[in-house]
Order: C-alpha cells, then structure tokens, then sequence
C-alpha cells in the first residue's frame, strides 16, 4: 500500500473512535489514541498505531479487557505495585507513571512497578509524561525473547526497551527510547513486510550466524544484543525490575500479544521510575544546567559532512512539528494495518491531511 | 614489566598502608584497598590498583583530600545529595552507597547524588555492597570528555559508567559494569603502553575516522559510544544524574584526575540507586525468580563451539574465586604503577604469591 499523509487529530478521532467500539471507556479510549498517535507523530512508526489491529482483536478476544481496572496492589513510600488488569497497555501505563510522578514529588525518586499488562507501545511516551510536569521520567519493559545473549543459539531474553525523558528548560525533553536489541523486533517485521533486506548486524538466524534476511524471523533466528553483552546486561536489569520485581511474567513465561492466543492475557511487565529534580535542588538551578549541556552539544565540533549534533528526542520532536503542520505521513504498512483496524471495527478510515471534516 | 602473581591479603595490606602514608586514616585506607583490590581480584585491570600511585599523587598534592570528610547536604524521603568534600572517590562513593541503602530498606527505593568526588574506580563494586545487603544497587559517575557524540568530531561526552548488581540466591550477585563508550578509556590507554594496536571500533582519530592506532588518545580523538546513538543517549542519563542533578561539574567542567594539576580538586559527579526487593515482595521469592532466570539462561541452547552462557559478572565471580585461592595474576603494566607506588611511599612491594608473611 501507498504512504498517506493524514492529520493529526483525524487519526486521533479513528484510533480513539476505534477503541470506544470494542468497549474501551472514553477516557481510556482516549488515553490509548494520545500514546499511539503521538508515537506515529515523531516518526516512531513501527510503535504506533501500526499495533492498532491487534490490540482490537485482543480486547475483542478477552486477553486483553476493555473494562480492566488498573489498581495498586501493593505500596511504600517511594515505590507501589500495580495490577494492570489486563487493561490496554498504554492505558496500565499512564496509571502507573502517574503514581511514579506523584510520590517522587513526596519523595524525590520512586518506582512502580506493573504486572497483568501487555504491550505498552513506545516506552519514550510515558517518560515524556514525566518531563513534561517537571520530573526526570524512565520506563522499560519485558517481552517475549526474541534477542540472543553473547554465544546463544536462539533468543534468551526480550527486545526489553528503556526510556528516559528529562526536562531541558527552554529545549524540548531530552527523550531517548531505545531496544536493548540492535535494533527493535518491529524492524526486522517491518523489513520482512517490505520484502527488503536488513543490515547483517540486526538478526541471527536460525545456526546463529548473521542474515540479512529477515524472513524467517521471529519462527526462528534472533535479533542481536546491541553492543553485544552491554545490551544483553541492561535487558536482564530491564527484565529484573520489569518482570521479576512487580510479580509479573518473565521471559518464555510472557506470552506473545501478537502470536499467542488473543483471549489469553500476555502478563507483561514494566517498569516506571520518576525523579524530582526540583525536590533535590532548585529546578530553575536544574533545568539551567541541562540547558548548557544541550548547548554545549550543539556548538561541538562536527565531523565532516555533518551539519548538525542532536541531542536525544530531537530529530523526534521536530518530526513531531512538522506531524502537527504538515500531517504526518504514515508508511505504507501502517496504512493497511489502519484498513484492517477500520474493517475490525467497521469505520470509515477517513483520517487524510488536510482535514475534510472540522 | 612481566606478570607477576600476587596474594590478595598481601596486595590489599600493600595498598592500604600506601594510603596511610599519604595520611589517610585508617578506615578511609581500608575502604580504598577493599574497592581496588577486589577490582584486581574480578580481574578488571584497567581499574583496580593500578590507579593507586595516581590517586597517591594527588593525595599528597592535595586535590584528593586525605583527611576530607563526605557529608550529607541535603536530603529527603528516599534521596541525598552528598559532599564528597574532595575525599579519596571511594570513600565517598561507599559513604553515599551506604546512605543510598538505608533509605531505600525504609522506602523502596533510593537516589543519593555525589559531588565533589573524585574517579571512583569500578562502578560495580558499589553496586555489589548493595547486592550484598540483598538490595538491587545500580552506581554511575560523569568523567571528563572522551567519548564521541554521533556526528561529532572529538569527545562530547565521558565514557561515563554504569553498573548494576542484582542478588540471585544460590547464585553470585548478577554483576554488570559498563563504560557507556565501546569501551573504557583505560583499555586504550593499556594498549598504548603495550604498544599494541586496538579493534577498529573503539576509537576515533582527529579526523573523526576510526582508527587502530591508540597513541594520540585522549590528546587528539575520541572513543565510540558503544551502539552509537544507544551508548550517547545513557551517557546523557548519567551525565544529568550523576553530575547535574548532584550539582557537581559536568563534562568539560570535570577536571581530569590523570592529566590536570593534581593539587585541583577534579569535582566528579556520581549517583547510587539502591532497590530493596524485600520491601516489594517477600525477599525469598524474589531471589527464587532470579535464580529461574539464571538457570534457565544457563540451560539455553548455544552457538557451534560455545561451551557456556554467562550471566553478567559470573566471569568476574570465577576470576574472584581463583584469584583468592591461587593468586591474582597482575599485567606488566600493573606491576608497574605498584612499583610507582611503593617508590612514592618508601614501602617495599613486598605482594607474592604464595604469601611469604604471616
């Protein structure tokens, strides 16, 4: 299928409108299209509403549960533990970040961990959330393994990303989202759905060697651990505090959103941190530091041929802009995933740019 | 210089008493030796006693204060922000881990920020104590420039370490210590005394191309981040935390503790996460999934000629082991700045293996 170019809030409309039509409650309708369509809007395309369909057909199937209820089920003074309910994960996670953000402003840094989630979308979302009130925001999750560990023949842990977002003052955040995989899993998928070649340093195949073919990933075959045992040592924090410390699944244990039986719950975890700089020390103070920082990276010396140093998130915030002026011009394969949602649910998939409706 | 084996009670008495010659008091030479000896003994060169005669140097100069007394600042909840007040890095470093613990048994989780530290040495070794007492403990500290930014042409950022340790029932602490650059400075600068050449991903020339030659490093050059934009994005984390958020100096503003007057306090930031799992759930249960996720890691199926999978740190852990029942086997290199130190201090290196003294 053709790349569209298509608005902002129309897209927004489909995806929430989506949601509302297998049950979700409009605020989580809401909350789910807020995640999703932001991620398109910085570009970040193989973790927005591409996921729509199946997350559909998981809360049509009952793995996932339109009318979960995340709770805390346990708590102290800088940290809780929360049961998702098998919500949405995006709706799981905002609840969770917004209770990491508001007993670091009690405490200065707490941690809240998830259990009973599934797949939350672009873990750099919910960092935001944090920078966005002022706070230094991290998240990570688990998933099923798809990555080899250093001499592994097949996956031994999950892509397991983390994400941090700090507040920079007059700059945007600060936002890095990154796969402890070379690269993410949805990469590889999206390289196979093109019919394209990857680079030999993403994935091995199935004796362990390096391909560049990505078809016969995730059935056999593993992506890489970036930077070799440095990826492979941050996925099992990652999957310590996101699975092994909430009481959640780990490794073989969580199921597939995409492959597994869509009535059964995934039972990811996650994981949410939220600093408060202004409890450690002024935030103008703070924020005034950050602000060199960013500017001293952006006066460094450049190598040849480079024009410009960026900072973490800032490639992702102007495409963002540009998402908002512009519309956001959405590949191909998310495009046909946003007709199979639109078939799932039987609306019309009228999201183009410009607006035909106000 | 050669290889040369020696006894870990005998190198830990050598470097404590070098310490108190340069007036450290006795519990601060304790602390230093316990940190560099046991660094040597995980077999991690590049960090261990072979900075010894650096740290004397600058003891005697006064940029390291040997008599300096790291304090609390400020504090709340589940965080501090800590005055190193210009002590030996691993005084501070263990004072701050130990606040970082006890806040953390109270409250889940817990933040203390260093300032006026100095190079800490191995960032593991905190992390460990934390392991230790049954807590998860990450550690992290800025350094000066080294390491490239994408795009960049000399150093942006430190090499700036992270570490991790995670305590695993029947099993060690699962360990990690990372450089957040492909590697650490210190192996450059290893090579470069061997006069040997390095990988081609390591390091950046002048020109901002790789190069093999290690010789005009940290002059001219830069080392890589490891997974390029990955390794620069946690650089900034660690950069924010440890040096911003403590209100320490950050990147160009860090003095070198090598190549700058030793008699200027060098300003390093650094920050200590302590965890407390048995706050979260029952500890037992815990350490039970932790040593599933071990386990089944070491059962997973490997690679054509791979005779094992490690967890991060067991290699180190076996290296412990042996070096304590048959030696530590120190590089030439190391050797050397051992004999540096005694020339300093007017002791006798007198460190074999097997122990002579009794």
């Amino acid at each position: 299928m053709n790349p569209l170019t298509v608005c902002f809030t129309n897209l927004h409309r489909f995806t929430s409108d989506a949601f509302r039509q297998v049950d979700l409650a409009p605020a989580d309708a809401t909350t789910g299209a807020d995640v999703l369509v932001t991620t398109d809007a910085w570009g970040v395309f193989t973790h927005g509403t591409k996921a729509l369909p199946g997350y559909l057909r998981r809360l049509r199937a009952g793995g996932l549960r339109a009318r979960g209820q995340p709770r805390i089920v346990a708590e102290g003074g800088a940290w809780a533990t929360v049961d998702g309910d098998s919500s949405l994960g995006m709706v799981t996670s905002v609840f969770a970040m917004q209770i990491a953000i508001t007993k670091a402003r009690q405490q200065g840094i707490a941690c809240v961990g998830v259990r009973n989630s599934c797949h939350f979308g672009a873990a750099g979302y919910y960092s935001w959330l944090a920078a966005r009130e002022g706070l230094i925001g991290l998240s990570m999750a688990n998933d099923i393994p798809s990555v080899a560990a250093p001499g592994s023949r097949g996956p031994v842990t999950g892509s397991n990303p983390i994400s941090y977002a700090i507040p920079a003052g007059r700059h945007r955040p600060i936002l890095l989202d990154m796969a402890t995989a070379t690269v993410a899993g949805g990469k590889v998928y999206a390289a196979k759905e093109r019919g394209e070649p990857i680079p030999i340093h993403w994935l091995l195949g199935a004796d362990g060697k390096p391909t560049t073919n990505p078809s016969g990933f995730p059935d056999t075959g593993a992506l890489t651990p970036a930077a070799g045992h440095k990826g492979y040592g941050l996925a099992l924090l990652i999957e310590t505090l996101s699975g092994i410390l909430s009481g959640a699944e780990f490794t073989w244990r969580v199921r597939s959103w995409t492959f597994d039986d869509p009535a059964v719950p995934t039972n990811h975890g996650a994981a949410f941190l939220a600093i408060d700089p202004g409890a450690l020390m002024p935030l103008a103070q703070f924020t005034r530091r950050v602000e060199e920082l960013v500017d001293e990276i952006h006066a460094a010396p450049r190598a040849e041929g480079v024009d410009r140093l960026y900072v973490p998130g800032e490639m992702e915030w102007e495409r963002h802009d540009r998402s908002l002026k512009e519309g956001i011009r959405l590949p191909g394969d998310v495009v046909e995933r946003l007709q199979s949602a639109a078939e799932l649910t039987g609306l019309d998939l009228n999201i183009s740019f410009p607006s035909k409706v106000q």
